[in-house]
């Protein structure tokens, strides 16, 4: 196997994109008042492309939480115990032509609701890095490979083994 | 299926505990500079009593992220996608006889090392707060079945629905 260290910014994205292509769940970390809190999430059925997108009602604690602090991290495993962690910034957004495009009819079964449901609300999750672990089931690989993509400005980890999604 | 909130404190915990019996990977989220990260981390072998322990090495960016900041969330989810979200302040310990405590022959392989490494800490996650969700395999279940075991004195969600860890 190649090391990841080798691989172009383009092939880690790829990687990623991959990984997360077969993945229904997400685990949404934000930060509330009493500390950290998680919870699954449904993912949209888009390609990643650096935003992330959920639905859900506009009186739910996390977007209360988002509102307090942007700040958030999305992660998932795939059963083959690959992980990616996304770190980003979310906002609410209540974009009904979005919501109508995100839509199909497993969410009419988990919010029995319609997408012109005005107190559904969007949110965007702004992708600024990304890291990803790769496993085929054992934790030796899992903890061996791990290829760093999270990369910015100000806080780079090292060329040949970050990457910025914003660029 | 009776409803969550019916059930006593002590039986939403040995909910949790029952579903955290058998995963073997959860995901640790800290606070960095550059936003919130996680990562798969393997459990040590101890029933849950409210103290959650992870094996690291002392020069890795989580030890950094703790000792800036310990709030953390620690998730794990199962194969039939229950899922429990345990919110936490965490502290890096030192503690020889605890590492040789939950040292197993697994940690050999993913460390390369042995449990007196020096370098090897111990994570300690203070959890005060829990959240869980049920499911089969439906996200429907997954989201209506939601039960917030969270609870403390300055933001009680409700007696009948959260439990406080401390107590």
């Amino acid at each position: 196997m190649a090391k990841d260290q080798e691989l172009t910014h383009e092939e880690k994205l790829e990687k990623v994109k991959a990984m997360m292509k077969d993945i229904k769940i997400g685990s949404l970390t934000t930060i509330a008042e009493r500390g950290l809190v998680s919870r699954p999430m449904a993912m949209q059925e888009t390609e990643f492309d650096g935003d992330l997108w959920f639905l859900t009602f506009r009186d739910t604690p996390k977007i209360k939480e988002i509102t307090a602090d942007p700040r958030v991290n999305v992660s998932f495993s795939d059963d083959d115990e690959n992980y990616v962690s996304i770190s980003g910034r979310a906002e609410v957004l209540e974009d009904p032509e979005k919501k109508k495009d995100l839509w199909n009819k497993a969410f009419e079964t988990i919010f029995n609701t319609e997408y012109d449901d005005p107190n559904l609300v969007l949110i965007k999750v702004h992708a600024h890095g990304a890291e990803y672990w790769e496993s085929g089931s054992k934790v030796k690989a899992a903890y061996q490979f791990v290829a760093n993509l999270v990369g910015d400005k100000e806080h780079d980890l090292g060329k040949n083994e970050s990457v910025n999604l914003d660029q």
